[in-house]
């Protein structure tokens, strides 16, 4: 198991532009890599296979039946024949990094003798429809979005089971974060296909004001409050320092040598977003670490940071202590001798999620005063002129919540549909875009009041807590429900 | 209400092509006009808007951007603000026939306070995306299809309830035919738009091999069974008469001169297509025709059409009393002095159902040798090679299945979605590839032993047999049940 540990997925909103002032665009996803570890792509326990995807599901324009190869992960060392598929919905970056870090499928396997197919989400990694130019232009990213992915998923599937001759077999789909909204989207769209969805950290109510625009950056500021007061204040306080230093005569010099940079600096809201993303992140991994990347860390990562920050002298500079703080995460092995703070480079294919926030995936946030980062207000005006001009597509705001729901999803949910898992960290600030409450007998929330982004979803190691071994032990347990239950009616069935 | 029952919308199969052998393609849909009673137009009580609709809901290219005008009616004058929603979603023509063909709304109005919708389906009547260019190419139908019709469905309704400041207005869906698969598909794809449908003779099992091939025809010959053996055997025994006059010299001039042609006869298969078109058409209507354009007959048309067969002198020829038989559909008025057989022209736009049948709602069916009209069989190589050739596209076969399932459904079904009414008459047809059997508590099966095609939507006149009544009553006991639960749940939301 410990092979697919290495690489980290994370899923977070940091600012990418200069400013987190309004206009600021935000990158609603990213991915982070402990370069380390990282030659484990050869142990992963799985087949790589590709698959022959048509372009377009929902048009029949000539352009509509071109085909592109999609990759998928597939391990059938438990499988006994007819037994059940677990199913991967790949999101946004390459598979391999989603199979690495979804261990608990792998820990499962066994005990429920299935399959385990992990697939690429269209336009990431290797599954581009058109090669090396299918991010250049709005014509060719036009046929990224999440409907397309579902259907891709839902042919594959099908189409997967008719080549093992087992098209009896119940299908559980398994996602975190906007793969956890894939698989909970893809059981209430395609029930037919899949008996019942994990989603994992999945923020499907990010969408459309439906959760305040602060919650967010709300829930990351109270993650270190709850650890310590000073910590939070500390944090707070240090952008004015930030700002103070890097107005100085010769202030981002100032600022690079603080900041050990290894190329310099050239704004000031690069050393800004590089500190906040510090703690964005460590709050999303705020979870024992033994199981991710900050695992030469002991116990909760916020708790780490908030030690040095208290640690420091009193009367100690806060942008210091901050910086120190963040070191943390950026430099958890302690043998960075550098930071880069501006790499503009991503070979991950995050354009295609900064596409996707800018068409479908319109998740409005703002930060407020009371926040422990820099406060902005959400501008949509300027949000939509910037998606115009980066990738010439107007964002289509409303259409998440007419195509998938989401708005007083209670009362809709209550009497439709079935056999969903929403399972949510309180600590992880996505959680606060989750289902946090049983809808009805089988749409149910399991919450933990710890608990990181989708943490439930890493392989077991002997140092997890115990709320989260218990969180495990549920998801088993329902997963076993929905998979008897299906074998029960596939016997009456054949009655 | 007897200005609506003047147009006659029917969904059915009849063969287009020269034969009924391998390679025929098939029709799935067409419509009759009682021209004498079409100045009805003006007489709908309903107000015609427009809609401005997007192109692509699944694609961001530039190209999906394009905007046009979506045709909807309304009628407010029994509602009440915050009171319920009816919609029809419309099929594959005008949406004002299908408004003057379902009276049954409008009856039912007044008692639930209820705003009337019907909203026209893209690429039909107005809702021409490319104006009359729309049926034109590969590249502009590409747009046509049922999943596209569903998103733009949402979408308005969406918007309308914004617009009309009644958000929480519970909203119905009702369809006929085509416009009941997607009413129900509707409610399953879209439970947070609607909270139930009533889908109405809709054959969402006709797809993918789900049910037998021979299963339209064979309810065909068993509706004229069951009217008279003997007219059953005679109508099976005239083709090979017709073919046996059509093959002598000058075989199709006497062909013309025995069916009255207007303009004379071209082709055998033209006569053929007539004359089994009728039976088709009669089997569909078959119920106490008041309320449809058969209305100045009596009772049963399978009946009445079989009468005029019995009632011919022992020896008579059989096709002659297939044509009698036949005339009672095409004049039953008794003011036709001829008839066109070999009108191509169509001004409702059926290319469009028969593009959809080349893409999307491909329907296998074939015609047993124990069936009354000629039999065939299915041949779908010839069938996509037509498809290829008339359209440039390729059929997705398998598409409809994958993307609203189908197949199983009872199992899918019985633990997934609510609030579905399939209603069927079994004299109709299509009503073998409908849902016949309660699925659960709330996805019934209202399924009469006689009735026809949507017989229950249309208006309802004193002649109305005793079954259709009760069909209906269950229908609004069933719906208002749905509507005061929802009632029921918004005050406790909102407690």
């Amino acid at each position: 198991m410990s092979a697919c540990l290495c690489l980290v997925f994370l899923f977070f909103s940091i600012v990418a532009e200069a400013t987190y002032s309004p206009g600021g665009f935000h990158h609603l996803s990213s991915l982070r890599q402990n370069k380390k570890a990282s030659k484990s792509k050869q142990e992963l326990p799985f087949e790589t296979r590709y698959f022959l995807q048509n372009l377009d599901h929902f048009s029949f324009t000539p352009e509509s039946y071109t085909v592109f190869h999609q990759k998928y992960l597939i391990n059938s060392r438990f499988w006994r024949k007819g037994g059940p598929i677990f199913v991967y919905t790949g999101n946004e970056g390459d598979i391999d990094w989603f199979a690495s870090n979804t261990g608990f499928m792998l820990d499962i396997a066994p005990k429920f003798q299935a399959l385990l197919v992990f697939i690429e989400h269209r336009f990431y990694g290797e599954s581009t429809p058109f090669g090396k130019k299918s991010h250049k232009s709005a014509e060719t990213l036009g046929y990224l979005n999440s409907q397309q992915a579902l259907a891709d998923y839902a042919i594959l599937i099908r189409s997967l089971k008719q080549n093992l001759s087992s098209e009896a077999s119940p299908v559980v789909v398994f996602g975190g974060s906007y793969g956890g909204m894939l698989a909970a989207w893809f059981r209430l769209k395609y029930p037919h296909i899949t008996i019942g969805a994990l989603a994992s950290s999945a923020p499907i109510l990010h969408f459309d004001n439906i959760v305040p625009l602060t919650s967010f950056y709300d829930a990351i500021s109270q993650d270190f409050k709850d650890a310590s007061i000073n910590c939070f204040t500390v944090i707070k306080r240090s952008w004015e320092e930030l700002e103070a230093v890097s107005t100085m005569k010769n202030g981002l010099q100032e600022l690079s040598k603080k900041f050990r940079t290894c190329k310099g600096l050239h704004s000031k809201y690069s050393a800004r977003d590089w500190l906040s993303g510090a703690f964005v992140y460590t709050a999303m991994v705020n979870y024992p670490t033994a199981a991710n990347f900050m695992a030469p860390l002991p116990g909760y990562p916020v708790e780490q940071m908030c030690k040095i920050i208290d640690g420091f002298p009193r009367g100690s500079s806060n942008l210091d202590r901050a910086f120190a703080a963040a070191s943390l995460y950026y430099n958890y092995s302690g043998s960075e001798k550098c930071f880069e703070m501006e790499q503009q480079t991503d070979d991950h294919g995050l354009n295609g999620w900064q596409y996707q926030a800018c068409t479908e995936m319109v998740m409005p946030m703002s930060c407020s005063n009371q926040s422990m980062l820099p406060p902005y207000d959400n501008d949509y005006e300027a949000f939509q002129e910037q998606c115009m001009s980066t990738y010439g597509v107007k964002p289509r705001p409303h259409w998440i919540t007419t195509e998938f729901g989401g708005k007083r999803i209670e009362t809709v949910l209550k009497r439709f549909g079935s056999n969903i898992i929403f399972s949510n960290g309180m600590q992880d600030p996505w959680s606060r875009g989750g289902v946090l409450k049983n809808i009805s007998s089988s749409i149910v929330a399991l919450v933990t009041k710890k608990g990181a982004h989708h943490a439930d979803l890493r392989a077991a190691t002997k140092d997890d807590p115990e709320w989260l071994k218990e969180q495990r032990r549920q998801e088993v347990s329902i997963i076993e429900k929905w998979i008897s239950e299906y074998y029960r009616d596939l016997r009456e069935e054949e009655q």
